[in-house]
């Protein structure tokens, strides 16, 4: 039987969402481990999103093919049951035999939160980017215009890439909250590193250090160096994964 | 100049609220030591709520007569500067002479947060306790009956007192969330421990191990021991303090 499992975690103290050979330390490794243990042999599930070390999930979507006479809400309290208290299973879902989390996502939405007032955010502190430096919210949106739309966005990727480096970025919407910039990111895909480099890119904007008018010349030239600096981790957070009806 | 500081923290890390001689970690003990660091005297303030040890606060209420010339704003800013990222000073007000946090509070508001279903809550799992045994809420709201009104709480309280031990609670109102049952207590005042074994007594009712009706024959004994467990720290938060206009 193949299942959509929904998951959340708080990514702070792993090594990103993909297994690794050198770590245990991941959120898939974690997940294949309980499931493996529950069915008695190996278990390969597969992610929408392979999230950094040290980002979140609020909405990650899985699939995986598991042979068990469980149903599926006790295999969600057999996983919550033996995973760490920082992963949390949703859902688990009896999903179409075909149904793959990652190949049949159409479009990923991320936040970035960014604490504009820190004191506001004791008890959500590792979940934002403390950034108290005054932003021009009306220069990041008006960058936000070029960044929006399909292009390539190798210069936004941390990683030299093989495949096609082109993506479509449906758009940036900024909400602000007491104390907080969060920036909403949905597109129908991103590469290594790229929201928390659009980040960077966007504060670099609103504090001056670069003009909107500055992004064109960024797509072009290719070259990473030429974009902003990498938001770190902490404040990024998948939110959800979208599927064609 | 006699102020108003409005208080968040993550009492975590703390033991409680007021300070102690044998430790300098208390939310009290460090913010006088930021204030006496500013004025370059020493500093006392006031709390409204004692918390206790691992007790957290969203809405914590302190007077303190300071000697600056810094605004109010600029009081905050120094605070939040030096204070550690777990304590937020929500806002410093210009306050009326006579104004005492503690004695001037007419009530105050407490939440218990039970984490029903803890996979449902990965982001803020340090501020609510675990419990995933079935609860009888209707049970649990009986109790809540006999609780409710004026009555002697030395059976609730962990400590022997001197003093009157005659409360008023206000009410007791219960919030289910996803995953969570959110328990809120209004009263005129609460003794040591009193919320935290309010609520391990409830938990008990609501599992079976004793019912509503037993209630008033704990009132009558004035012996702690009837009552029932104290609930951990982590998931208690004064969310309010309550002044009169």
């Amino acid at each position: 039987m193949n299942y959509r499992i929904d998951i959340q975690y708080d990514g702070t103290r792993y090594n990103g969402w993909q297994k690794q050979k050198n770590t245990d330390q991941t959120i898939q490794g974690k997940i294949e481990s309980v499931l493996s243990r529950m069915v008695e042999m190996p278990v390969e599930i597969q992610g929408a999103g392979r999230t950094d070390a040290g980002v979140h999930a609020l909405g990650q979507v899985a699939s995986v093919h598991l042979d068990s006479t469980r149903s599926p809400e006790e295999i969600r309290c057999y996983l919550n049951h033996y995973l760490p208290e920082d992963i949390g299973i949703l859902s688990v879902r009896p999903a179409a035999e075909r149904f793959h989390a990652r190949l049949n996502a159409v479009g990923k939405q991320y936040d970035y939160r960014i604490a504009t007032d820190p004191a506001l955010h004791v008890f959500d502190r590792k979940y934002l980017y403390p950034f108290t430096e005054p932003l021009d919210l009306a220069a990041m949106k008006a960058a936000a215009g070029y960044l929006t739309g399909t292009h390539d966005f190798q210069s936004f990727c941390a990683r030299k890439m093989k495949k096609s480096t082109v993506r479509q970025l449906d758009s940036i919407v900024f909400t602000e909250l007491p104390g907080e910039l969060c920036i909403s990111y949905q597109g129908n895909g991103f590469l290594y590193n790229m929201v928390r480099i659009l980040t960077g890119t966007l504060l670099e904007v609103g504090t001056k250090k670069r003009s909107p008018e500055s992004i064109p010349a960024i797509f072009a030239s290719g070259i990473r160096e030429n974009a902003g600096f990498t938001a770190p981790a902490q404040g990024l957070v998948l939110r959800k994964v979208i599927y064609s009806a």
